[in-house]
């Protein structure tokens, strides 16, 4: 069997992910009250808000002030989603937020369309236009994300040499402006990845790319989503996005069901019990989704805030 | 990366599993009917009942007339479960099921007196007395089980030599009565299991009797269900238990939350996804989940029932 990775790093995305895709309105101090209590479970890093457009994702329109509402915990990065400079301008303007830039294609043409009003040649050409932006204001460019990269809800499937041709598509944007990246997420934005196509896409562009850091941003749609993570451990990956409780879901995505992203504390679990460190609290982020359902008013995804973990069993086990 | 088996089967559990769980009455036509409409999907193993003591498992109460209801499928297997003599006589006086011996001892001995009210030595001189009758009556003995393999809600961890000890004591045994168990399910009765203790545990096993086949009998209470059939696909295991829609759980396992089997379809959706047949047809038993949920009257656990299946998804890309 592969051997498993001592460490990994968990990008905590349950707010912005979450209150972009719940279909009441939450009031913003909810917001900020979870947001302040994921902050001391030990994440150091937690996406509270995207700056988009209110019309289309209503659940955003009071970004700012969630964002000028937290209570910064020391060594906590807050970031920010945008998706074009108008976004970009918002999240900068708030004076709060971690900034750094994110290069993103998509493997399906129709998601893009959906989700950012772009054909693919108008995306490429905005990648050029947003470094130059960016790297003109001193904001760091070392990421980049593909989109629908094991599939599509309009497209159907993406072979994975199609993921590795645009991440090299992106390496060689951010080249030409003299930047190296190095990082590149491999998003299952519809949840059509099973731990065998982790396998293959992952090696994929492993094989192309030994150097470039690979994130996984996982969906649980299809209840796939814990699998995946630990063929993703398989694979040697170290770096995911996951939500408390399971929330989340890109509004035009297409989903089914509980749309959300890898539950955090679920994941914590699989990793502290097969002895892969997080760093995380287990039993505060447990706290944080439990907090997390009652501020959405109904039951989220996630499975060991309701089967309890083992180690405050194994405590009370000891204990009696 | 490991090769993965080309073919699974599927023991279907979801009625047994489910009707002695769920806390409100169900009407026993329409357990009869989920059995019914189960029958119709490939599935050709499918424990339907258990002959329990009505007043410790009053949702079993009416199990011979859910068996006498039943309009039975060719070349289905009907089965029922039961802990001593007298539920055996019942299953057997019912005229319809597919009766075969199953023996069984338990990793936790606190599981074991609340499951069965009996200490480890009472289990191991019921094993010999069971299977005294069992072959008088010409019933075939060939599987055995280990409860509460990965773990115990009431006694902790289990080592996996603990389970190798366990094997080795059901197999001796059955060879004190001339008979070789071909199959050893290891159960994790109540969800403690991670992928790493599935490939430990399943691996000790595997070492120690390479020509046992091993079944896994999973459950999702902490999320890892799926993830653990993925780490017995790759350690080569071929036979799964199984609850549709994820229903069930043991009344006397002490389980938070949704307690259920690994959720039959979703299984399923990730074999077929990464070309391991079943030999079931996804589609009628997301049809049958469904029903599940409305005969229980609450949401169940299953993903792919919510988030929808690839192949239907993909026939609908290339109709457009």
């Amino acid at each position: 069997m592969p051997t498993l990775p001592q460490r990994i790093h968990i990008n905590e995305e349950g707010p912005r992910e979450g209150f972009q895709f719940e279909k009441g309105a939450i009031p913003t101090s909810r917001k900020i009250e979870l947001i302040d209590t994921l902050s001391h479970t030990g994440l150091d890093h937690i996406q509270i808000v995207s700056f988009v457009d209110p019309r289309r994702v209503p659940g955003m329109a009071d970004a700012e002030e969630v964002v000028a509402g937290i209570t910064p915990a020391p060594g906590v990065a807050y970031t920010g989603l945008w998706l074009n400079d108008k976004g970009f301008d918002r999240a900068v303007a708030t004076g709060r937020l971690h900034i750094e830039g994110l290069l993103g294609l998509s493997a399906s043409d129709s998601f893009l369309k959906r989700n950012q009003n772009r054909t693919p040649a108008e995306q490429i050409a905005a990648q050029h236009a947003s470094i130059e932006k960016l790297t003109a204001q001193g904001v760091p460019v070392e990421r980049g994300i593909v989109m629908a990269a094991f599939g599509c809800n309009f497209d159907g499937d993406v072979p994975p040499q199609r993921v590795v041709e645009l991440t090299r598509q992106m390496l060689d944007i951010a080249a030409e402006h003299g930047i190296t990246l190095k990082s590149m997420t491999l998003a299952d934005t519809m949840a059509w990845a099973t731990p065998l196509s982790i396998q293959r896409v992952v090696g994929a562009v492993q094989d192309r790319f030994p150097k470039l850091e690979i994130v996984l941003h996982l969906h649980d749609t299809r209840g796939m989503g814990i699998a995946n993570a630990f063929a993703g451990l398989q694979m040697g990956i170290t770096e995911y996005d996951a939500a408390v409780a399971g929330l989340g879901g890109c509004p035009f995505a297409g989903h089914g069901g509980a749309a959300g992203n890898v539950c955090t504390e679920d994941l914590v679990f699989m990793c502290e019990e097969m002895g892969i460190e997080t760093g995380l609290d287990l039993e505060a982020l447990i706290d944080c989704a439990r907090l997390a359902e009652d501020i959405v008013g109904h039951p989220l995804p996630g499975s060991v805030m309701k089967g309890g973990s083992l180690r405050r069993l194994r405590d009370k086990l000891k204990a009696a």
